[in-house]
């Protein structure tokens, strides 16, 4: 059979094991305050869509969500306005490119390629819909409480570090205003914004629970609650498949098969449609920006069950 | 139910009936010889892969294989080299740039960012193996015989006509050996290797059963001969998904939701793992090379049979 | 001889004549207050180095100065850094792109091309030196005052109006910050600063005698003060024949072949080193931000005296 | 005053003696070759357009043209097409990308962006009329036996050398056809007509007689005959200053300021406009491909006699 996953919780001890001692990378050093990170801290965890938990290591440890928000904040925003209006201003085509390169805008209807990279996400944030700012990050804060099932808050000192350096960002939100991408003069607010989904504190098991929920079709393994639309949860797979590992996402799809979604804290989620979500943390990362024990334990477990979900079932 | 395809052949009968009179689009014009397809043709095919068959229209139709032979002739060098090689030649990378941009090749690596374009597909002809220019292209043909289970003949005229207008792949391919990637001086062999793969003839059925083939993990669902292995099955399928309908690639994902593969002449075929092949074929083609009556087939069929590989399913 | 001017007066006469009813072209219309233009305004200036004045039409109709200030200011920055630290914030290499290409970076330096792009000249806004915001505004225009030997004043309408509508040249800042190349947080006043230098009102007849004093080596030709040293003047007619009118400089090179900078909002101005400056002024632009009426002046100007400084002399 | 050059053998004999220890740089290694040139070569010309000869050094050590060409073939191009015809084919814009870009098309007309670059270089070649192959390599031949006053000799293995690896010439030359910019499919003969050009062997007085030329509107300074017409000459120095140096244009229009022409086999040559040509040959080159010893000796001469065309005379 394709996947048995009997003998998992031994399995990601062993790769607990014999990863910790790997220290290869660097801490994401772009923002100070992710620089400080603890780079012993390394936690695998399993979530089935049944709720069965399999956990190693620092799964307690927090860290900030970062770049893994991208893929659920475009799914909120989604629900809230549509395929079509969600379309019209970023496309959902991959692309060759970094995830922080610094246009990467199509030629000719100036979308961002995909919400993935940060051209993207900065969109994205701008369409979330509410009242004031306050009332729109309640409802982001709101949506990744549903999928992890508990109360989360933002990291302040994250959110300001990231607010200060982000020249780079800030350059990408004006240019999505020149080109009316982006329709309101606002663009300080949907920075903060986008600066706020990035700093949520999560552990490795919130992760996994997050990958769980959209692995079971948008219901939450715990609670049972139908976080988002079965369709949402299939857009937001096909996305992460197709664009969640930035300019190694066909090598991701190619030696690991998952849809996957990794950010700069280290932090790294991938579901098993219908059977799973699984997260790995580790601060140490690579210099695409992800979480290089996280790939490796990715790797293995890929090939010991055959993840891909490509790959043949003889039944 | 996710996928009841018990009234299959009445559906894609009622799609050929609503999609007939639809005459959008224009054949391919580049090379004289294709331009002379008949625009009334259109067929569609459904082959599972135990072996059935339904169909509808022009199936037994013959055009060319164009880029739709792609992903296979991957497949066989793969087989031919082994993954490490090919990965030093041919990157497995999405690229948001269209099948003949000019130059899409990786700026460190100078390798082409998949074998999907035509860099990347020129570059793997020259990974053929074989004794002679002749035993190569024995060996392809060969391939594609295995594949659908029957012998197979090369168009001449549409090969003479794509050999004698290929400026832009002669260019492709002396930066390529330019690069080092090719690393003969025999570059009117491989072109020529390229242009006759690209020119055998095949039919809608042959098409669908093709990607029954790659869909049943590499067994002919006729033959029931393992025609590849069933990891090669697995990184054709993964590399169709993330790189097989050039920049459009992510809006296909999106909205069918199945590994595919379009060709200039008019063929698109999908693959549904574990279930089926379907190929439409219709040579009026859009402006990014993929025929417009089988991609709005694929769309309907995708939406009635929730055919996304990331679908969910209750069970 | 190569060039008589005797019958300059009549020349520019027959050219306004024969130009006037010349109506190709449009207003700049990126920024409302310049759309407003009168499109029957058509000045044409000469100054020579000597002093005389040759004009005709409206060349007391005043208008801003726009992207004619860059080589100006330019020299100004020069001169209160020197060469070093200028070359090493801005190039001076030309580009093939137009004046409001988004990101004329270098690849490996990420300095701007050179100081005639908008990059360029906001990164020397950047470098201008003054106590106060208040301070260097107030030197750049005492720049220009010492140039056309009388007060100068900015048009307010204008200048928030570019402020207004600066999206583009706002992500260009905070990219410039992000490089390292502007180096302090005050974007918004270095901005303020680049859209007031542009705001800054002139005719015809300032425009020639700003042309003339670069001509003669940096001396009036009314005051005879030296306004900048000589080596500016050469630094300055070098960069304006290398890089002055963007992506059409290697064509005006070799049509008309003296140092110009034109600006969107009509003005063109070249100097013939030794002798002369020129200056016409008509709203109506291409769409490279080129007045048409005054390019088709300067070409026929060019032929006729066999303006290029690269005519040969048979003396 | 500006250019007093009494002093001038003097002064080339002491740059002479300062350089000649300096051995940065490397011989060109991209053809075999050009890479066993002797490094110790070092020379030093000054012709007039009186037709004085200033020399000091291996002035009559023999080199290939290579890129020296490029000005020269384009102003015979241009005698024989018409100024229409060819700038339908290559453009006269510079361009921020080095002399071996892949692709410096103009996005819009596809012309290479002027003729110093290898594109336009190429496209000028399959512009040169001629009864044959052999008539138009004897044209070439011929213009420049005018320009140096007596017979040379195209050095047969550097032809052989370059033809042999130019995988990437052989790329653009396809492209250029492609694009329709190159209108027949002789190739191979267009190419084998850019390899002789490059291989016709001159010395460093040749190199200076050469840009004498020029400096005189299109007299030999010997000869005294017309070898090309006062406006190709105009053109051809417009050229050279605008896009002689590739990449570095810019700045060495900003530190020497002369219509330059710059080969990787070493040679510089630079027109003072009216008054004399210079060349330097040391075939130690930099990574942009100017020889290094040249562009010193230049740059000391630029600063000792206000060398600039656009320094200020004061008379």
């Amino acid at each position: 059979m394709k996947n048995n996953f009997s003998d998992i919780q031994n399995t990601i001890e062993e790769l607990h094991c014999k990863y910790l001692p790997f220290k290869d990378g660097h801490t994401a050093d772009y923002i100070p305050e992710l620089a400080h990170a603890n780079t012993n801290h390394f936690g695998i965890a399993v979530v089935t869509t049944e709720g069965e938990v399999f956990k190693v290591g620092n799964c307690e440890a927090s860290f900030t969500l970062q770049s893994t928000s991208k893929p659920f904040v475009y799914g909120l925003a989604l629900e809230q306005n549509g395929q079509e209006k969600m379309l019209s201003k970023v496309g959902v085509e991959p692309t060759g490119d970094a995830f922080n390169s610094i246009i990467e805008l199509e030629k000719q209807s100036h979308r961002p390629y995909n919400p993935m990279i940060n051209s993207g996400a900065i969109a994205v944030s701008s369409l979330i819909q509410g009242t004031s700012f306050h009332d729109k990050i309640a409802t982001i804060i709101k949506a990744f409480e549903s999928y992890v099932g508990h109360a989360l808050v933002v990291d302040e000192n994250v959110f300001l570090s990231e607010k200060k350096t982000a020249h780079r960002n800030r350059a990408i939100a004006h240019l999505l205003r020149h080109f009316g991408i982006i329709e309101e003069d606002n663009i300080e607010e949907i920075l903060d914004l986008y600066f706020k989904q990035c700093s949520i504190l999560v552990n490795t098991i919130d992760l996994a629970t997050i990958a769980a929920t959209i692995a079971g079709g948008g219901v939450q393994p715990f609670t049972k609650n139908q976080v988002v639309h079965s369709n949402t949860a299939r857009d937001i797979l096909s996305l992460m498949f197709t664009c969640g590992m930035y300019d190694s996402t066909g090598e991701w799809a190619y030696t690991v098969g998952l849809p996957a979604k990794s950010g700069v804290s280290g932090g790294l989620l991938a579901a098993l449609p219908g059977k799973m979500g699984i997260a790995v943390y580790s601060p140490l990362i690579d210099e695409r920006g992800h979480s290089l024990r996280a790939v490796k334990v990715f790797q293995e477990l890929a090939k010991k069950y055959s993840l891909s979900v490509f790959s043949h079932e003889d039944n």
